[in-house]
């Protein structure tokens, strides 16, 4: 029996909502920002990749979001429509708000970080008037991603979606997303984490994302087994906790977890993975699949996003991940990811 | 048997969290208020109504809360030393930060309103960092007052408050206490309050009040008994739902309810009645009387409080209460407040 | 030959730019603040009780300023309207603003403070768009009081006035009326006064006023000398330092200095008398006077006003100065406030 | 005889007070900037680029400015220093503070715009406790860019270091540099433009900036001779006045003028010629040449810039300027920029 069911009358198989922006990688790596010369510009912010990803899959997307009024949202909106994606509910900011950019340092094939331009950026202006319940009311899923609850007033746009997702049956994601350079303090993410993880019907973090979300409900940090008692305890279905290499496992309100590891891959940078696998769970959930087929998926399509050189531009059709998938275990075996 | 059960051990029976601040009453009434030359200061603020009731009522009360550093501050903390309040949780707001006042216009024995001065007030200056886990943990029951959500960074101080609450065992009471002035727009009002009633205990409000919680989750106003399933549903003990002269009802999880109506008396304001009310009813449930008696008692307080020409300074002790009760029904009949 | 000569053909007298707020004054005073219960309302704000100063001398007296959309600014409208005062150009506030408050607190005869409500006070938010050219084009004298400079954008909407009049031959009389609470820090004082100082016609202000005043540009306070020369080498015609009951002395751009002190009265309070000395002088100025005779006449309403309870509601008459003049010269001698 | 002298003693030059950023300039051109993929990051800003200007003229170059502590503000230190540039006096902003960014956007070889990223720029974050008298003393010229003037606190900052460039007797030039998107509106750029442009020495504009500047002074726009009249007539000793391909007129204290045209080359885009005319006519001033053999030598760098690919960069040696000079001399003829 499925975990998690979705209306088929849907227009809507899934609508992330949360940040459009764009990254500037160096060309010429391997050597301190403030020395790179060169900049390539790719689309970012990881529910614009998760939009792009199930767009790549096949999947019917729309997208809440709100990007500056000005070159560089006409970018992400052209990128968006190119891949099919419906942007009737992308906001522009008003005059004097920009995008979101993101610059990233690569010092070497193992370390990297990123320079972060984002102040009042375009996709936290997202507000309360811009949530249009019918548009909420058209899609299986509901994407929230955890950075869009950093400030008001996105932070108020993203709990009202949550409202209207409730009361109209639209299935909840919870991406937690966490990016601390966003955040006040650490009880205001506890807070607005605990408050959407609290109402949401899936929930996908890392084992990091799980320890800030819950530091206001625990003395000291708790095991998987105990996150996900907790969170299914509220109402959940699938509670996903991700390990990085060593793999994640997905709890199911049914009382069972299952655990996927990582493809072997050579990594090509630290960052798209994880929108990736959450593209193509989402992907094997509207499917129907197996939690663990779906896994098995979703980690296939995120050692793929670890192994190419960008993210939202990489984002694999369904047949090339099953390509991949068959690829891999010939090479390693029918059970490589499984444990 | 009760709907509400109390932790014995603990040292406050009851702390509320929000606002303390200043009411200019003018003495010279009748008129406009920009014709009024003398004004008499009172101590103001729901919360702060409420902890005065249940320290005249002989309850060990503590506050939540932060004042301006000057003498209007002061003035709050001394009323409170006065009446054996604890204080050691009202945080001083940073200099240049006021206590909020309120001017009320009384134009005739009817009609009155309130010109607010509230731009920055101490008490929504209120933080997570004021918010401390043993303090709570120290109180039988937390009363969050709904106006302390209208506003960061008092808004993420009471859902900081709240979670401490549940994890500790503390019983939530919800005042849902609606200012409209305090809030950016309606669904911010509908966003918060509902976060807080979902997870209180009890909740206190008036019909609009409500309307207001539910705008989100309803197509058409609810009816009472409609609201009252709704909240107890998400796991209230008691849900009040007041209808100024007409009334109020308490529906209680073992899906009984109750009415009351108001004694008559020959009102002097239309403010007060509230927190005389929230203090008794809260008086009763600690003392473990049922629901008609605390209702009744609710509604004695709240009619002296309305007959009153102050508030604060006007809250009754528990026998004057009660003599008030004898007289009523010695005037009116044994059966003029219940149905 | 006068300092000043003003053009006879400009419909008003004198407008003075700034704030017109509230005085709240305890009637049970010689206690600390939050002690006292009862408060008497006043119109306050130094450019506002120079109006009606000035008003009450027989003046044409307009207005440029801010208040709040509700009862406080009625009250300020309806004052002025009853002095004669013309009140085309005071602006409403957008909703949400108040008025700025002041509390005093008395602790005895001769020690007093007060206590400021002034966050995002309805006078600092005057800006440019509420300067009208015709306006300050129609006045003989606009008076700039220091503390409209001390926010933006008030700030703005002062220096668009400051070189309207510049433009326009409209003398401007520079009132330092300093108060530090509304200010950032001591260089922007310096900054934005001198800015003023060095484009006005005559300036008014105590030593203390000229030293901050002076702060960035001298390495030792000045002299009242040196002062007066700095000033007057700018360009102004008068240049008067205050030094309270010692007295003040008017310095004039043909090289003479006028000493004054104050007639010998009984203060009821530390307040008042420089908004009744710069109202005076102001109207000996605009009569022609001899600066020795103006000096003595501002001198005579200053003291009045110390003597008196009340600020703006204790303006007195031309008349009422002149025997207040006789009186203390037929008790005290001819001489008695000339050196 | 010299318009201006200045005091040899001095350790600096000249020290140029604003705003240095990056800019992002297209590699793959003449497309909308949505198009546009790889960028190359340069020193960008008026200011700074003035500063190297002169430091590559062989100058003692300071700079007072704010920069992101990261690594875009490392990249701008970096480059200064590099070019002997003294860094001591550039200030780092407080975390989450960026610099500000441009994008520069190529549609074609005559059409360009520039997407501007400055919300909250570390340079406008200037504040006046990051202003030292003594550097300001050890400076012959203080170059004030108008873009400071843009925003608190900045704009005081550069108040401040005006006012103690006046007591110190260090020569002040101010560079209007409009930017429209700086500003809050019209009022406030003609206040705080014509405030410095009062007491400055020596002011650098094109016609439009005369415009904005005087825009409460007059009722209609000036001439280039009414407008050199009126900011000699406040102290200024040389004003300069530019009219982009039609040349530009120094008009000087004694009451002459000096016209000059630029130099005939392509231009490879339509910015940096101004920053490289600065630099060259303060470079041509502290040599103590004549006013015509100034103009030309800025005229010269004005033109090499236009026609280099980059600002900042492309800043050239006097021996250039010298060689380019005599090379469009020797093909179209001597008088080719004198009228």
């Amino acid at each position: 029996m499925a975990c998690l069911t979705f209306d088929p009358s849907r227009e809507f198989d899934v609508i992330p909502l949360g940040r459009a922006a764009i990254d500037f990688n160096p060309v010429d790596i391997n050597q301190p920002l403030e020395k790179c010369r060169t900049f390539t510009k790719y689309l970012g912010g990881s529910p614009a990749n998760i939009a792009v990803g199930l767009a790549r899959l096949g999947k019917k997307v729309g997208f809440i979001g709100k990007v500056s009024d000005d070159q560089f949202g006409k970018f992400i909106k052209d990128f968006f429509v190119r891949d099919g994606i419906d942007i009737s509910h992308i906001a522009l900011a008003k005059a004097g708000i920009s995008l979101g950019l993101s610059f990233t340092e690569i010092l070497s094939p193992t370390e990297s970080s990123i320079l972060m331009h984002r102040t009042l950026a375009a996709d936290l202006q997202l507000d309360v008037s811009d949530i249009n319940a019918d548009y909420i009311k058209s899609a299986k899923i509901l994407v929230i991603s955890g950075t869009s609850l950093a400030e008001s007033p996105s932070r108020e746009a993203a709990l009202k979606a949550l409202e209207l997702a409730r009361k109209n049956g639209t299935v909840v994601a919870f991406d937690i997303d966490y990016r601390p350079y966003s955040w006040n303090n650490a009880d205001e993410i506890a807070i607005y984490y605990s408050l959407v993880g609290r109402t949401s019907s899936l929930i996908l973090g890392s084992r990091e994302e799980y320890d800030v979300m819950e530091r206001l409900m625990v003395d000291a940090p708790a095991t998987d087994a105990q996150s996900a008692a907790r969170w299914l305890g509220f109402g959940n279905r699938i509670v996903v906790i991700k390990h990085g290499k060593q793999g994640s496992t997905a709890f199911t309100a049914d009382g069972n977890s299952y655990r996927v590891k990582p493809f072997p891959v050579t990594a090509a940078k630290s960052t798209g993975g994880g929108d990736g696998y959450a593209s193509a769970l989402l992907y094997g959930l509207l499917e129907g699949w197996d939690i663990v087929d779906t896994l098995e998926f979703a980690s296939a399509s995120a050692s793929m996003l670890v192994a190419a050189p960008s993210c939202a531009d990489a984002m694999p059709s369904a047949a090339a991940i099953e390509a991949f998938i068959k690829a891999e275990k010939a090479e390693y075996g029918e059970a490589i990811v499984r444990d």
